[in-house]
């Protein structure tokens, strides 16, 4: 019996409602001493860390740097180890494109190629309205192919998602994309034989978009990569019994909500905006996923100064989450962007949890060093979702 | 997926260089009310945990008490529930035997048998030349029995190794020792059908040890224990992309290296050796183990001021040790000694990691009570491997 099967038995919908603020990449490294969040002002947040209880959480394992996908999969519940997403399927996704068992997909990007050589790898990031106009141009242009329909989608900028409709694609197929310009774009190749046809298929659909875009100034080659199909996951109504939301901006991130089976909510990039969808979606849902981007953005720049904005920035919007009276309120992040090291980093995540049965600890401030000695301990991010649903009571007793 | 294969999927070989500082069984119990660590002066390693981050791990799980094998191989990124090493074999390795895929090996003790009971297990602990001189006579002298190649290898005073080489030899047998005196030699028994052949050799093997010995004065029969095979275990090259070197003295800790792929070291007992093997081999190795012993033979001894006094005698070596600039450095032991039990015991480990990616905590002394107050939090020891390659920058991200 492992925690997904506690999960489908002991399961019970109840009238509490959680609400999980990420905040992405929010963990970080002491730069003369003091951590991001150690240097940021945030009473509202150090406020929770003073009622709740707190702790620290591996995403994935103790050491392990997780992308986006398998840090928000243990997140919500699931095994990171156990399900394995492309991140096409969740670009695509989180995109609005509707994806079914047939089809693979594949995150996209434009490019320039002169002289057989990829001269820039995001085509000068020419502007989303021109991106519109060549998916438009590509769709009605490809030639069509026996047994295989192809159609690409506008991102921003320079950014695509392509979709393969055809029986028999699998999706182990190397990334489609030098890394590196001054290189020839670089065709896929199947990583298991069974995989020969969709390579196939793809590489005929890189030149057949290098053709028809032939005339095109910048956007005149395409480069592919995280080549998925469909997963097989239980949504979280399955698994939890919950009718829940998602307030996120990032496609990535609404794309993951959609494959568990959340109500995605569309906002915009203004951080105000998360705490109007809340409000205006609290009766209807019984979890809230409301994702902060910022303070990972910022920690990817290796910008420290700008993530501290950044946490200082969200601090003031506490006041409105909490007038909403949430049974159980947990902040914490998927992973730490520390600014030192300019990308996601694995170290544990600081973690407070809110709630009229959370106990009591000595934590006062919310930041690494301080949750670290919190009564939730170090824990495995994968352990949130039973917290949660346990504070909640939404999870019935094991055995007699 | 598990942390081994995350291993082979993620690591990778880079510049950077990781020492593990084994101070065996340094973990201890307060006697009036302070530990051997926290008797003894030791500004050096309390120095290391000011400036990284601590912990306590578990070697095994909670509660239990671990041999030094599987201790070890816990530390080395290893399940010590999946790899289970017979000590026969690791002595046989840290002896410089070699074992093949045939071989059965055993660790063995010459005793003293009179009127069909052992009345010295240890044979008067016959010096080492004796020994030598034993061996060779059984090499020269034991009737060759029809498919089957037996040899022995002398140890230390009264220890050997015996090898015996046939097809179809299994490992699971019981031991052929009495453990107490007074007591008639005991024949092994098979713990599995299959072992019934390898049962068979063993004894009709102690039956002719006994004969062709039957005129010495003390070393006149043999007793064998930890019957084993060469395992299949991955080699630390192949796991972790490392090139690594272990620096020890004692041939179990070096044959455990050695099974492991490790480069193994020659070093006598002085603890400064330790030191010079590791400034002598710096350039050519990224992961060092040292292994210092005198801790837990102290705490076997159950002497708590010859503990104390072992945790001082290295102590002053860390500067050097720090000199050597490494990029991750961990200061640990594989399992507990408490002088108190006179043994191994299941108390966690005390652990300090400093790195420049460490972050900080609050711990300014490394003992038992202060370490289990850090930022690592309380975790099983074979995280001890993923921490160590994250912060030396050898793990790749998992996911997207």
């Amino acid at each position: 019996m492992e925690w997904e099967d506690l999960a489908r038995e002991l399961s019970q919908t109840t009238e509490t409602k959680i609400v999980l603020l990420v905040m992405d990449g929010v963990g970080g490294l002491p730069l003369d001493g003091r951590s991001e969040l150690e240097t940021a002002r945030k009473p509202n947040l150090d406020e929770l860390a003073k009622k709740g209880v707190c702790g620290v959480s591996d995403p994935v394992l103790m050491g392990i740097t997780p992308g986006s996908g398998p840090a928000h999969l243990a997140l919500f519940g699931y095994d990171p180890l156990r399900y394995q997403l492309g991140r096409g399927i969740l670009e695509a996704l989180g995109s609005g494109v509707e994806v079914g068992r047939n089809d693979l997909v594949a995150r996209g990007n434009f490019a320039t190629a002169r002289g057989g050589l990829v001269v820039d790898r995001r085509a000068g990031r020419i502007p989303t309205e021109e991106n519109v106009r060549i998916c438009a141009h590509l769709n009605g242009h490809l030639p069509r192919r026996e047994g295989v329909d192809v159609r690409v989608f506008p991102g921003k900028e320079h950014r695509f998602v392509a979709r393969f409709t055809a029986e028999g694609l699998a999706d182990a197929l190397s990334d489609a994309d030098p890394q590196k310009e001054g290189k020839p774009p670089l065709p896929t190749t199947p990583l298991v034989p069974e995989a020969a046809k969709a390579s196939a298929v793809v590489n005929r659909f890189l030149g057949d978009v290098a053709s028809v875009l032939k005339d095109e100034a910048k956007a005149n080659t395409a480069l592919l990569r995280g080549f998925s199909k469909f997963p097989s996951i239980p949504t979280m109504q399955e698994l939890f019994r919950l009718r829940p939301a998602a307030i996120a901006n990032y496609p990535m991130y609404k794309g993951l909500a959609k494959l568990l089976g959340m109500d995605v909510m569309d906002v915009g990039g203004e951080t105000g905006e998360l705490f109007d969808a809340l409000e205006k979606n609290w009766a209807a849902h019984d979890f809230f996923y409301v994702h902060y981007k910022k303070t990972d953005s910022a920690g990817e720049d290796g910008k420290f100064a700008a993530k501290v904005a950044a946490i200082e920035a969200i601090d003031p919007f506490i006041p409105r989450l909490l007038a909403l009276k949430p049974d159980v309120l947990v902040v914490t992040s998927d992973h730490s962007t520390p600014a030192l090291l300019g990308g996601h980093s694995w170290h544990p995540n600081p973690f407070v949890l809110v709630s009229p049965t959370a106990g009591a600890d000595d934590v006062a401030v919310f930041s690494e060093r301080a949750c670290a000695k919190g009564l939730l301990g170090r824990f495995r991010a994968i352990s949130a979702m039973p917290l949660m649903l346990a504070h909640a009571l939404k999870l019935q007793k094991y055995g007699a």
